[in-house]
């Protein structure tokens, strides 16, 4: 098996099919998936990009692994990129924050590139104001202690604020459970509570660092804008990969 | 290869995995995913089911092959089903009524099941109500031309209307290439339009015969009950898939 860290069109196929490896959790990557395609401008079905989409959620909680309360969620999406990449995939979106701790070890073990949407929102946020400094970053427990958004902003000398620990055990946590148990009509209050506090502490920007935050930040929204990693994500990979129809489509 | 038309666990798989077959159009298939995850009575993402999505929007259009116009979609229909019984897909569902005329070709040249969201929708229009006799099916003109809710109804003792010609060129058909463009303003007065027409006809139930017409169906639902053949499909997928957590999930 060849190894390949760019995205390139696999043999067999003629246009680059995107990867999806999702499942963390089910909801998040259904919502990645239809930002995807509202965000690409193709008027036809056959316009659109072709996406391969792996998502079983048993894959072992990620925040559990991270904070060692739990195993190691690589095996698992490892035999997801390995499918992915059967079925010609040219790259990965990986639509969860708090996996992207294992992106580095995932890319090197399967030889798929996994794009980085920690990264991405970050330059969203410096895109959308040139002149912030301080970021709020909403994110999972997991996130938080793998210092993902930290290590990223570093490079853009950026500050990551985070709320306190009491606020991210009682408004972001429950937030995050609350949408992947299917029940959001507290969350989207928690979180923005959240982004009051984000606000207060000096954050010009909040990044709804997980991905089943932007699903409740409507509210939020009212208060800090609101960087989506999805949107970023999906912006970033119709750039890399999307080539309009030169002709009407079949 | 062996082949199985059952929906059974796949070696090397301890749960059963959902394959969808799906592009057709992206939308309808990012829909889809939705509903069956809204649908599943899961509190935490490892309880939901696993899948796997195969979704090339670059399929030949499938009521051009149906009119004799184009291309037939089977040969990159069976590249799908290769790749999703490969990742261990017990069996698939197709969220394109269209596509359904092609369904036992696909089933019998790929030995994967390949579930009927067709007669599933007739299935739940007569569950809603017993009494019902007179369905009215929005679709395309592949589907209409392929006669396919035509041949479950006469099983279940059903008679099936559709819009005139007219209405079908001007109402039904625009609305469902608004919706594959992005664009849906007016598809949902035009199939609100195309509901009165069918209830003047005496149709007692509309089935939203087409996987983008659901998308832009709440005006014509204050007309007619309307069936969205989408959430039949879901609900056969976890009645058959499904098996509810016994301990609390990882």
């Amino acid at each position: 098996m060849s190894s390949s860290l760019s995205c390139v069109i696999q043999a067999g196929h003629d246009r680059p099919m995107v990867g999806i490896l999702g499942g963390m959790g089910p909801l998040a990557t259904a919502h990645f998936y239809r930002v995807l395609i509202e965000r690409t401008a193709a008027t036809t079905d056959q316009e659109h990009l072709p996406v391969a989409i792996w998502a079983d959620p048993s894959v072992p909680d990620r925040t559990r692994a991270l904070l060692g309360l739990g195993p190691s969620p690589v095996p698992a999406l490892l035999e997801g990129l390995r499918w992915l990449r059967s079925a010609g995939a040219a790259c990965v979106a990986m639509p969860c924050n708090t996996a992207h701790a294992f992106r580095i070890e995932l890319t090197r073990l399967s030889g798929v590139e996994i794009m980085d949407m920690v990264a991405g929102a970050l330059l969203d946020a410096r895109k959308r104001d040139p002149a912030v400094r301080r970021v709020g970053v909403l994110a999972t427990s997991g996130t938080r202690h793998a210092r993902l958004y930290e290590a990223a902003a570093a490079a853009l000398d950026l500050e990551v604020l985070h709320v306190s620990a009491e606020s991210q055990r009682h408004l972001v946590e429950p937030a995050i459970a609350a949408v992947k148990g299917g029940e959001r009509a507290d969350a989207a209050r928690w979180i923005a509570s959240a982004a009051q506090e984000l606000r207060d502490s000096g954050a010009e920007v909040a990044v709804a660092g997980c991905t089943e935050i932007p699903l409740v930040a409507s509210e939020a929204a009212e208060i800090l804008p609101v960087i989506d990693p999805m949107v970023s994500l999906a912006d970033a990979v119709i750039e890399r990969l999307w080539v309009p129809a030169a002709a009407p489509a079949m």
